[in-house]
């Protein structure tokens, strides 16, 4: 496992902001695994991801000190009006996944994490559906039978909330979840929600895309995950992803190529989001690589 | 160069159609290089290419009778009900190439139909822009200048007809061509109109498509190549492809990159169109490869 | 479920050989759903498929007559010089899947068979590891542990040849079994063993190719999926992606992201291959689509 | 056009590199466009890039002292064990193109550096054939046939080498040049020679790659541009891409397929070196985004 710290920073442009950052690093003995800046002209904004190891290389060398880094940060960070979060890749933040009938996303997810492909815990599971919970049992994750009517949605999102709440649920997985969360569910949760849609966004919001790509014809089909936000498919986009399709493929073929790529664009999203790599602003991401 | 038949049939789905006309080619000797078959089931729909040599291959033996198998083919195509269309390679149709002050595709083109990727005449090049002046007189093709204004549309559509007629165009690619036709222009030439939208279709139609996407966050742009119909950008689509971009690309660079995809999406457009690959129906089309 | 035959023919091409398959097919009251075909000129080979319906439209109507069909049509192939085989879609071959240690694609391949994407039966699950247990157990499949070693090879592969024929398989896939069969091993199961290869071949054959990519500094990795014959990773190769890496990625990376290009085109080989899809010629591959 | 300046650096790992030359900067008031590091942890290399602004944005301010930060810069660079590259974005460097009688890839580099695409200057043409000719004369640029035999090989070289020593060339770029220079002629360049191969490299090194891969039977074929050294076809890679086939693609369809792909991979390639993004060491490149 990785021992290393991660700090992501974002704010306005200005002259020197690499080198005090980068200085104060230096000055505290931090060696640097990874530093990646971004500067928006259009915006005059910076962003900044910089990666340090926590524990000397040679053994027996007193590891890096996070908490006298931080205190000695914050007042940089308020002088240069900075954005900014620190976090210990040891950390693995607490991960719920949504889902619907259909498993093949939430499979996938699960079997990565199962595997170390995604540094985080996972708790907990919730459907308005009940075909997951074989998976659930598979990998001893908890799971909650969470039933959806337009009647019963404000009921049904807040017994949801309790339970993310219960669960300590910092990251929001909607695996083909098929339900539009409200604006009051999502507030809880800025930026840390992530859905996948099964197309090619912004063509083809809404409701059964695939049948929508095979009417217009298009010679391609995609996928995309983004963060959800108050207004449908229209949160920032983090990944995405086509399939060449041709005229022989119906919308089954359709929807079959299709999961291989909701698979992929979703599992890439977690896992950047994991691994600290994903800044939001405006509607938009930098994603780090 | 080939010399070899095509004949392109659509025509409502029903038992023997393969075998009825893979029949009369057999039985009047015709040596076939490629037949391919699609049938739409949820329409019912059959479509159909087949390729076969003209000439006998060992030299000496006589070539293939196309007007007699054209005689024959008539009475079998209108008891099946078939749309058809039969042609020979050899006849290399007439294209006219429309732009604006963008040369890349335009270039691109010339530049294949001159090493021989393109198997066609191109005797005209309209422009609203002077720029293609040197490049028409490199080539040794006529270029005629036609502004047009929102006062004199009407005026300049019916002087470019004209040009178009007095030429014997056949096809019209528009290479980046950045004015709108009139359905009245567009009637003259059904499915025979090919223009390239710098965008992944149908996101992003109308103007300046890049600032879109760019505005939007997207992390894939795309090119479409489609067949002009009355409506804007809506034609039935021939070819698409994309490429990726990130955070670090700013709007001159998506139409950077974008010239490339343009350029390659365009090219294949015209390329499938001229060996007779395309057939449309409803706002689709078959690409055979 | 679908009710259909395939034939697949190849054999010297002639002039009529659609026409006759086709004629016959027609007189036999077949309806067609899709036909292929492809001609080797320089080779001049003749590659046929062809998928109709067994049962008539209209529930009432009589099925299509397979067996008085094979009757009709062998004779026919005899006259021609074919190699074909003819399959109802509705019989399920009987897989084998053999793996090591590593189970990101056998785990792929059995979800994809749970959810009816693979139609075939899987009876068998044979490793020289132990870790496959638990997922075998979970989708209720016998695994057999085979040990091999260098000393034990022949007996250890005659007990997997004698499970392979007590379970009746039909084609064998190694998801990522990391040993090599022996050419005994290998004719008895001619175009009917599926491997997955972590590389872009014939680039990197052998052990280790994300080692090597990585020391020649690749900028795209890629797999292979192919049947499997006498010599190691020269089999006529079935399916091939890439991936984009850059100086970024180290060779942990190379292993990470490679995992989703090995189940992607491992899949899509079985997949063909159950579909009956793919003709094999000389030392490659047709595989009608 | 930019008024920038590039700074490339690679060195031994060491704390401090980033602080240190982003201190330097800040002093002297360099306004950073962009700025990227990349750390080998594997062979303890420190590698980066870094622009910034010549003159002050608001009109008037004095300019980026690029002479004083040299000076400055350099004792701080022997200190840290570093290779530097320091160069003003308007300084563009002198580039001959080399060719065959096989022209997409020198029309293809012309046209970009005509629309701007290629901040280079292209004084000089070589090729061992004449069709280049018009080429040249459309764009006016210098073009010298230089013809090659196995024996008057040296004294060709030799050649050549006084006309680039002549035209004061500092990058030679073979587009599809199809002769093998010699390790002396190599040596006078080092880094400073880019080629396109045919192929997907290490796949198929050597003459004809498309008839090998048609023979192997891959199901994608590839283009690569690197570096050459000595070894043919064994330098650092640059780019690579690949293009889907399938059993119907000929080797001439191959060749056809190919020609857009050595267009891409090429003048991308010779795009980042001259944006000096590329960053040789061992036998691998760094190419910054």
């Amino acid at each position: 496992m990785k021992d290393t710290a991660v700090l992501l920073i974002d704010c306005p442009d200005r002259k020197g902001l690499v080198a005090r950052v980068s200085g104060l690093l230096y000055e505290r003995g931090a060696n640097i695994l990874h530093a990646d800046q971004h500067i928006d002209h259009e915006q005059g904004l910076f962003f900044m991801r910089v990666e340090w190891e926590l524990n000397g290389v040679p053994s027996g060398e007193a590891g890096f000190d996070l908490d006298g880094f931080k205190a000695a940060f914050t007042p940089l960070a308020a002088e240069l009006g900075m954005r900014w979060r620190l976090s210990a890749s040891a950390r693995r933040p607490r991960v719920a996944l949504f889902c619907s009938q259909y498993l093949h996303c939430i499979a996938d997810l699960l079997y990565r994490w199962r595997t170390g492909e995604l540094a985080c815990e996972i708790p907990l599971i919730l459907s308005n559906h009940h075909e997951v919970a074989e998976l659930a049992a598979f990998y001893g994750v908890d799971f909650e039978h969470t039933p959806v009517t337009a009647e019963t949605r404000a009921a049904a999102e807040q017994r949801q909330l309790d339970l993310l709440a219960g669960h300590g649920i910092e990251l929001v997985v909607l695996a083909r979840y098929m339900q539009i969360l409200s604006p009051a569910f999502v507030s809880h949760y800025p930026a840390a929600i992530i859905n996948v849609h099964h197309s090619f966004l912004p063509a083809f919001t809404g409701a059964r895309p695939y049948h929508a790509a095979h009417e217009r014809g298009v010679k391609l089909i995609g996928a995309t995950s983004h963060y959800v936000t108050a207004e449908l498919d229209d949160g920032p986009i983090i990944e995405q992803d086509v399939a060449r399709i041709s005229h022989r493929d119906q919308v089954e073929d359709l929807v079959a190529r299709g999961r291989d790529l909701e698979r992929m664009v979703l599992s890439r999203a977690v896992r950047w989001h994991l691994d600290r790599r994903i800044l939001c602003y405006g509607n938009k991401t930098v994603v780090f690589d």
